[in-house]
């Protein structure tokens, strides 16, 4: 590891320690300041972005880079304010630290409480986007942790004026909360840091988060694929059904939770898909069904791949099934446990959809699209998880803390309840917030 | 990868999605035959454990094993019955899956909920213990994951013969959910297997967990270092302070929880350590002291090893601290952010102690010794976790549970929400458990 990412990191976690320990007032004021700050400051960001579009609009003409990639690279005032507000809407969240999350009496004058604390130190490694910086920053903030920054070569000027202004304007927090990570090699060296680093937020492509989880032995929050299922059951209300699909796929078709697989019952297959075929291509969507589906409406060929590729895009592939079971083992073996849809009147069906799959979110009569942290009421969004350990699916605040337990007693000593007179435990559970010396119940 | 290991591993996953609709009845009834067949097939455990104890007294006899391991190994009727009283214990837990822990209207209609759900497929690899193996078996199956066991070789004929009997005992429950891996090469394996394998609840020593941990990305659920700490703040009633001090050494020097450093505040050292030594030393703790210590006391001299080492043991190392501040930062620079205790009267530092450190387990006036499952009232124990993600510190079987969203809508669409005039949310908590179709409210 290189020394200068192992003192950034050592700096961190001292930092941590401190950040703790602020009130919520604190980090908000904190949230505050980098909003004001990039407000001000526009001119010197944008100048400093220019220098990286420059350079990745001379690697496009090369051919190295992709106008995507560019695209994402570029800054904007009006994607600066978007910043900001985006800054002051994590400031204004509920507070995420400190609340008891459970408080049981051991015994007279034993009280535990479970406590909601920081995780600690988190990292997070991104692709071309400068606002996944602030974004990052501005939660690991709101949320009491401290927080390294490793952005791609390729926005390095952003990145770097954007992390003045956020470490300028929190002088008044704990020294060195937040650190930028700039050497390539200094990624291999933070991937290996996995006593040093609690959590990984990898930013970026779905190849790029599987290659973060594929070499670290750091927990990695982060999403992978999503490919999303509608199924129309034979009991479905068809009219709600080609609603529901439309707007699963057309809505906003880059994102992660759009539906890329539709089955239909073959009862209604008949009934069903001219309908909805007519109004996805009026929407511009390039369509392939298996052979059953293209028995009833002319659409190109589905292959085994398109069952497994994640579209992003304008596209879909129909299929027909001879049931509801056909429709679960189809979305087992090829879906990626994101999101999934059945649309149906029959509620002892939905449930059998819903118990059976092992998806992050399982919907009856909705669409896909629902899948967010916004819509979850979850208010601001860490990420979408598509593992399975601390945090499912949309992640908000919540995931960046863990807990302590707490607990008061009065000389109490495990011997009291051990052995052949051992004195038994009460394990009632109380209502009561932790304050030092007991309970504020 | 052995394709063996992979096709068991495939069983597993299989598994794992019928065994995920299991009624808690159905689980219940699976670990009441495995606790009774174990009742009824002592002689063959105890024949096949014969076999295990003869060649490890073999290799001990050549100084190969430790006569420790060879103890661990040893199963007897009388610890045979504790197996099969932990397991029907486990059976008789409550219900860890099903339950909804969160509702929330995000508008007319359109009911989130968030649902306890097993995690998948976990894994074990554990060293000598056979009882392990029914351990972790009974946790999985009663919080519905599927299993692979993987112990140590010095065990193979007692983990095979507990493997055939949970195995003959749960005939009716999905094929497969239990896997026994038995090839060295296997473990290698299945530290590979993170898109098969959910999480991983290594046991052994703290060495061989950090083994694990340092090989793997799977998530691991396990404990490595205890290294606690009682620190006597000048405020403290000194005689609860000897009280807890003893209790957090003496009750059971064995484990994890118990206290490896004393702490004492220079202005009551004087007065503590004269009384509290004399109890130690009549209880048979081996002590070592800094030079206060000794100026106090007559010890033996403790180095800096000391301070970072897991006794384990009758041993305890004493430090005077010139105050709280002093008292955290030893902590923080030697402890394993397990278990640590302040006995003082004063509310305010008990406070500051407690808020500082950034452990699983911070006790005012209470032996460390209480930082165990059941004592926190957990019920069965899972594990202790020194992770922070995920769960920490004593575990139950909520550890092995995540959760899924269940939406119910009526044909919403995300596009009803979005744009010029989009509908707002309205992002109700509610009481309701989820039943297909809508709440139970």
């Amino acid at each position: 590891m290189t020394e200068n990412a192992a003192a950034k990191v050592q700096e961190a976690q001292d930092a941590a320690l401190e950040l703790a320990q602020l009130s919520d007032e604190q980090r908000r004021a904190g949230l505050q300041a980098i909003a004001d700050a990039i407000d001000e400051r526009h001119d010197e960001i944008l100048t400093a972005n220019e220098k990286d579009v420059g350079a990745g609009e001379k690697l496009l003409a090369e051919g190295e880079y992709s106008q995507a990639l560019v695209d994402r690279l570029k800054l904007s005032p009006s994607k600066l304010e978007d910043i900001s507000e985006m800054v002051r809407s994590v400031a204004e969240q509920d507070d995420p630290l400190g609340k008891t999350l459970e408080s049981r009496r051991l015994d007279e004058d034993l009280e535990l409480y479970r406590v909601a604390v920081p995780i600690g130190v988190v990292g997070t490694v991104f692709e071309s986007r400068p606002d996944a910086l602030v974004q990052i920053a501005a939660l690991s903030l709101k949320s009491g942790n401290a927080v390294i920054l490793k952005g791609g070569s390729e926005a390095s000027h952003s990145n770097r004026v954007l992390y003045e202004i956020i470490e300028e304007a929190t002088a008044d927090l704990p020294d060195g909360w937040a650190q930028l990570i700039e050497a390539r090699e200094d990624v291999q060296a933070l991937l290996e840091m996995d006593e040093q680093i609690d959590l990984l937020m990898p930013r970026g492509s779905s190849e790029f988060v599987q290659y973060i989880q594929d070499n670290t032995s750091i927990p990695v929050l982060g999403h992978t694929e999503g490919i999303c299922h509608v199924y129309v059951d034979d009991a479905a209300d068809l009219e709600m059904a080609t609603e529901i699909a439309f707007d699963a796929k057309v809505q906003y078709p880059a994102v992660c939770n759009a539906v890329e697989t539709l089955l239909v019952h073959e009862d209604v297959a008949a009934d069903f898909l001219p309908e909805m075929v007519a109004q996805y291509e009026e929407a511009g969507v390039d369509l392939r069904g298996d052979d059953r589906v293209r028995d009833v409406v002319d659409v190109g060929a589905a292959t085994d791949e398109d069952w497994a590729t994640e579209y992003g895009d304008l596209e879909l592939s129909i299929k027909v099934v001879d049931s509801l079971e056909a429709a679960l083992e189809h979305i087992t073996t090829y879906g990626s446990k994101h999101t999934e849809s059945i649309v149906t009147e029959d509620d002892g069906r939905a449930g059998r959809f819903m118990r059976s799959l092992d998806s992050a979110s399982v919907f009856h009569n909705a669409s896909t699209r629902f899948a967010d942290g916004f819509r979850y009421g979850l208010g601001a969004e860490v990420g979408i998880s598509t593992g399975k350990i601390h945090a499912r699916g949309p992640v908000g605040l919540e995931g960046l803390t863990t807990y302590k337990y707490h607990l008061e007693g009065d000389g109490h000593r495990v011997a009291t309840y051990a052995g052949e007179n051992a004195k038994p435990y009460l394990h009632e559970e109380f209502d009561g917030e932790w304050t030092p010396g007991g309970s504020s119940e």
